[in-house]
């Protein structure tokens, strides 16, 4: 087997078994070892930051690492943003750069470049393979080390004659230290916990997203919406959870507001905040006269930990402290508004023509937020966002959401400012032939640059007006979806939007719409 | 005044006059303080790597830095590939890179990441504003720091609450170290130079990409060519230059070829290379069976490093060999093939078409190299081609250097694959109404690596045809280019690339052609 072989194997023999590519010259005997991995799905984008946007709503979705073929450090440079992002939603991923030969590095060809100091700031760990004999362990101890941290993004920078070496007997039973695979769960006490809410006066929920057992998973809002009848608390989700179950049956739960006026409205009459499997609340940037701490440490009280289960921990605090059973909240639209879009009108229309067990990827505030307040009425569905605010995250991680969910439909929920980042999206969701719905929100401009630039009340000047305008020329979503072979139509009214949904939820393959804003 | 309003004075002070801007939250008060820098020209990127890229464009053309703005790491990182491209081409550059207010930063907040990680890589030098006081010296040596080592990136990192602070009395006339306004100049002893090349039998000049006086300027062509003559010598350009003078009335240089076996070909027989501003000659990628660096230290000879003034040198050197006067070559096109197009026919009609004194902006191998060999007979143009191997650098390079000289036709010959990566440059073509002709390779493959792939005499496996194929579905050019409001044509034969060509020429503003091959 070649070393490039031999990474494959031990990948899938770990439970990879997708790998989002753009690979080039210095990756070709990857390429190559894909003949001998035939149960290896190869995803190629078309620019790096789609691959790692993928990788990440693949690993948001299925818990499990998708893998990445990246060309060098330039290469690997452009799908920082995405691993930024990824990071912040503690997603599994393995990164795979490949780079010069061992030998060639020395002499600075001109792709030549410091790998490592570009990934250490996106990766939890980083590991350059030296020989042949190091790849199988390296490799399998990069797949294990995604667990960590809550999950997290490793890297293998793999140097092309390692990659074409030859190795008889690859071990791909390599061992992998039990601490690995059994990362340590934090300390629960179930009386302490129980006390120190029953003395509490006014009780806030933070519920951090992610999968199975985390405290935006279906199981624990029941348990919490049980503690908030209870105790007469409330709970907030975290502003931008990496993924959270949302609709009807679900508690209506919001999102702890984005500006920090709202959000100390929330939090600064608690005297006790709940994390469940949220990190402490920071304010998104730091505002003159807030602090950025919006709790004090006194105030917190950790349920769980980011990647820990909640839902347990959670289920035995209700019924210790004899919550009452679970009430399913009544849901109802608001009537649909008729005519020119709004924001407030998409999320209606979105969310009366969602269908069952959708995934909605959000990125961008014009529709995000007015989506979301609306969604808790919308049939079951879950929720991506934008968890590291590097824009252009949302119509990647649509499409690796449709890739590890392939009977689900997905949409992509994303303001025109945001899409450009990673637009080359479109071409995959078309050649991979995925279901997903691609939502633009078109107002032709950066808009929460200019709500940030209000925000003093000053009024915007020409040339801020113009530094954060999208206007000249407008963008044809239109024709760009269709020049990249997806399907598209443009609505401008209420009517429009619902029929075009229902058009686009009616096929197979992507659809992009307009709507003019 | 605010320290953003200090910083974009002292730029203008110190000669910067264009900023290529994808601004965020950190960076509004970066955008306010454009209000009071009227002659300060901001232009908007959609993506950072376009801003990245049309800064190393202007560079290259100007010699002066262009300032770009980013937001924090995960906007930066954008840009890396770019500029990573930038400082093999020593292009000076300075990066203003907004960060989170230096109060709000320990918080770790969803934007913050390791900056100065990220920059390190492609910037000479890194420095991050810790004052107000502070924000005139440094933002001086960043500028003055773009000289040193032939030309560089310099990195300010601008915490948000400097940006907003305010200090009355601006130290504009803040000084700068004599050595970094005159950096050392390498030693040149004419008698012993002249006396290596008397003794020389078999001779080849190297030539380096830059503006004035380096290697691949007209003036040092002249001079090569005389002593090419005197001496019996040959001389290649550098496979990649940064830019290079061509066409009617210059030398018809060849390039260094790309692929080890016919570089060695030029560069074995060869017992003096002299180095014009080149660096040694290294390999592109490390391939097994051949040396890295292509030619033994023993036989090489420096005339000149990258950056220098080489024109003098070489005249002098001239003179004391008693090499016979410039003679102008003959140049005569090939006669154009008809039907349709081919990588050897485009570049037939592109060399007949080309104006007078334009611009062309190189990226891919589908039509670069076969353009090259015939751009001797072409009129008097620039050549701009990628320097650090990151690919998406053809079309921003272009909309740079149309920013730099707005009075010559700019040409942007790319590969489909290439062009994708920086796709959203389009964009800004059409804004800033910039003379780009943008001409489109369109094979639907990742041409470079196939070659690669069959170097070895292996024939293309079905998997790996798949990796680098482009085709399903095919791009439309034409509907993606009207998508950003640029004008677009297809040419499927000569004749259609000929009349699209005089017509796009003819013209104010963008055109792209898809060329069909």
């Amino acid at each position: 087997m070649t070393g490039a072989e031999i990474m494959l194997a031990t990948l899938r023999a770990n439970g990879v078994s997708v790998c989002f590519a753009n690979p080039g010259t210095t990756e070709l005997d990857v390429v190559r070892a894909f003949d001998a991995a035939e149960d290896l799905r190869c995803v190629v984008g078309l620019q790096e930051n789609v691959c790692t946007g993928a990788a990440d709503g693949y690993g948001r979705m299925t818990g499990t690492p998708a893998a990445t073929l990246l060309h060098l450090g330039p290469g690997f440079a452009n799908g920082i943003a995405n691993l930024h992002n990824a990071r912040r939603a503690r997603t599994p991923i393995v990164n795979i750069i490949g780079d010069h030969a061992s030998w060639h590095l020395p002499y600075d060809a001109p792709l030549t470049s410091d790998i490592e100091s570009l990934a250490a700031p996106v990766s939890g760990w980083v590991r350059r393979i030296d020989s042949v004999a190091d790849i199988a362990s390296a490799t399998t101890e990069a797949v294990a080390r995604t667990r960590m941290s809550g999950g997290q993004g490793t890297t293998l920078i793999f140097p092309a004659d390692f990659q074409s070496a030859r190795q008889d007997a690859a071990p791909l039973d390599s061992r992998t230290d039990d601490a690995l695979l059994h990362p340590p769960v934090s300390a629960f006490d179930l009386e302490s916990v129980a006390r120190r809410l029953r003395a509490g006066s006014r009780i806030v929920f933070l519920l951090g997203g992610g999968g199975e057992g985390s405290g935006l998973s279906a199981r624990s809002q029941r348990a919490v919406a049980r503690l908030c009848a209870g105790l007469n608390a409330s709970a907030y989700s975290e502003t931008f959870p990496s993924r959270s179950e949302r609709g009807r049956g679900l508690p209506a739960f919001d999102r702890l507001p984005y500006f920090p006026e709202p959000a100390r409205h929330v939090l600064d009459p608690a005297d006790v905040v709940v994390l469940v499997g949220a990190l402490r609340p920071i304010t998104y940037f730091g505002y003159e006269g807030h602090p950025s701490a919006l709790v004090p440490d006194e105030r917190l009280l950790t349920l769980s930990l980011p990647g820990e289960n909640a839902a347990e921990r959670l289920e035995a605090l209700a019924n210790a402290l004899n919550a009452p059973a679970y009430a399913e909240p009544e849901a109802a639209f608001a009537p649909l508004a008729e005519g020119a879009l709004t924001p407030a009108g998409i999320a209606g229309v979105l969310c009366s023509a969602l269908p069952d067990q959708a995934i909605v990827s959000v990125e961008g505030g014009t529709c995000g937020y007015p989506f979301y307040a609306a969604s808790s009425a919308a049939a079951a569905h879950t929720t991506l966002t934008n968890t590291g605010g590097a824009i252009g995250q949302g119509l990647p991680v649509a499409m690796g959401a449709a890739i590890a969910c392939p009977d689900r439909p997905v949409v992509a929920l994303l303001s025109d400012g945001s899409a450009q980042y990673t637009i080359q999206a479109l071409w995959s969701l078309a050649h991979e032939g995925l279901n997903v719905v691609v939502l633009i929100a078109a107002n032709h401009q950066y808009a929460i640059l200019r709500n940030e630039l209000r925000r003093n009340g000053a009024p915007l000047s020409e040339r801020a007006e113009a530094m954060t305008s999208l206007d000249n020329p407008r963008i044809d979503w239109v024709r760009l979806a269709e020049g990249y072979g997806v399907r598209a139509a443009r609505a401008a009214t209420t009517d429009e939007l619902t029929a075009s949904l229902r058009d686009a939820f009616g096929r197979k393959g992507p659809t992009l719409i307009e709507m003019a804003l």
